[in-house]
């Protein structure tokens, strides 16, 4: 039996459409109608579910975006870096398997060659690095909480997106914002995603960090001229001259854009199909609200 | 009426006891006896007394010492960090006006030219800067969360000490511990901190934080031999011989040793006495456990 944290929340239903293609039970624990803000509380959600394997998909993203986050910090704190201790903690008490859906947002840019960041590279968008958003920061503190954790997963998503109009959906957010920022960053097809991850405890894969994102990644104007091939929007696309121009006219907090390599999730059999794929075919099968 | 968040910790009962000496009722609100985890449960906790005035003097610190935190992370950060904002949320909520504990150990060392840090300067011993400990961290992030409260004191506590021997007294501490790093800090005098606390909202100072430390500075010899010479051990101190010596044997993370400057206290009437005079006074009533 898997128990979804956070089930009901944007990766929580995704995970949920997985498992039940997988043929999986499953059980869903949602910040609505069950308390887990503290250790003993969780335990007792636990405790009324016969667990084998905990997904942690609770997480607090800010809403529209993630310059909310600078207003709500406590939240923010609680839901990204305090959270996953106290799942730790009680999966741990309680010997359960779990994993964590952390960001890889905790980046910026990319390898002084080009390439992605590994799980080996030591965040470099974080509170104690590059003046990260309070965002990145939480979810870079949710890692070193979980740091030496027992068997335990750490999924790195970054961007997510699929052929489903959302609010917090990648594509949709190209579509709807004024204007773009271009920048080259690595993307997670949400249910290629969640597939990856549960593969993770059926074929028991090591415990450990993957960075869970299609391989490659796309630029900014990349994304939207696929868009623009596939009519899903007639608008002429602006872009921002500049990230400062971003940050003054957009934004309150700077954004992560980041490259991560693949090659622990591809080595440990983890693979998702090549971002320009996943996006053409997230375009081609779009699915308007 | 006061109600004191954390009321039977180690600086909430010294809150306890100068309250009792001003006259001043009082209810304590302990995580023993109370849920205050969330906003929810703070306020129910807060709407059963009749509380005119919030002190939140609940923390994380760490046992016997502040490596502890180094472990128990997201400990560490709920009660250092977040709940300040849940305190700050339900307190301006309810519109009441409230003071926070919070630590001069968010700096290290002292400004270039040897004089102490203000409120003005940003914290440098913080996860945004110079690889602070976690706690350090946690409490950094504590004052960031209550940036814009309103009707909030922010009051910097740093290294306590007083007359009464207690594993978290700092004299008590550098009679125990086995070797000594020698390094320059300023100090408060617990029942002078919290008198200073109180006068704040007595006096109905301007809100904000306030460095409340003993005016001035000790070096750790200095306080060693103030010990020597009342005959409370006859153990002769040694002192690590540098900073990297003590990290490596004793620490498993950095301690903040730095100067405050009181001035902004000082002008507000909050005045607590000379740290030479202050450390004097607690040696010479010195009370054993």
């Amino acid at each position: 039996m898997f128990v979804i944290l956070g089930g009901n929340g944007y990766v929580g239903k995704v995970f949920q459409r997985s498992l039940s293609a997988a043929g999986q039970d499953f059980t869903v624990i949602s910040r609505k109608l069950n308390d887990y803000s503290t250790p003993d509380a969780l335990l007792d959600c636990l405790r009324e579910t016969s667990a084998s394997f905990v997904i942690n998909a609770a997480g607090y993203t800010g809403r529209p975006n993630v310059d909310a986050c600078e207003i709500h910090k406590a939240e923010c704190l609680a839901g990204n870096a305090v959270l996953p201790g106290i799942v730790r903690e009680v999966c741990e008490h309680l010997r359960l398997p779990w994993g964590h859906v952390s960001s890889g947002c905790i980046y910026t840019g990319s390898k002084p060659d080009g390439t992605g960041f590994t799980e080996e590279d030591a965040p470099n968008f974080s509170f104690r690095q590059n003046n990260c958003s309070f965002y990145s920061g939480c979810k870079a503190l949710g890692e070193e909480v979980l740091s030496g954790a027992e068997q335990c997963f750490v999924w790195r998503l970054r961007i997510p997106f699929d052929e489903h109009d959302s609010p917090r959906n990648y594509i949709s957010k190209m579509i709807r914002y004024d204007r773009l920022l271009n920048a080259t960053n690595s993307l997670s097809q949400l249910t290629e995603f969640a597939n990856a991850s549960i593969a993770c405890w059926m074929n028991r894969v090591d415990f450990g960090i993957y960075n869970l994102t299609n391989p490659g990644c796309v630029t900014t104007r990349e994304v939207v001229d696929m868009i623009a091939r596939h009519v899903l929007s007639d608008k002429q696309f602006s872009f921002f001259r500049s990230e400062q121009e971003f940050m003054q006219q957009a934004a309150s907090t700077p954004r992560s854009n980041c490259v991560l390599d693949v090659s622990k999730a591809r080595a440990a059999g983890l693979s998702l199909s090549p971002v320009h794929e996943a996006v053409e075919r997230a375009l081609k099968n779009w699915n308007p609200r």
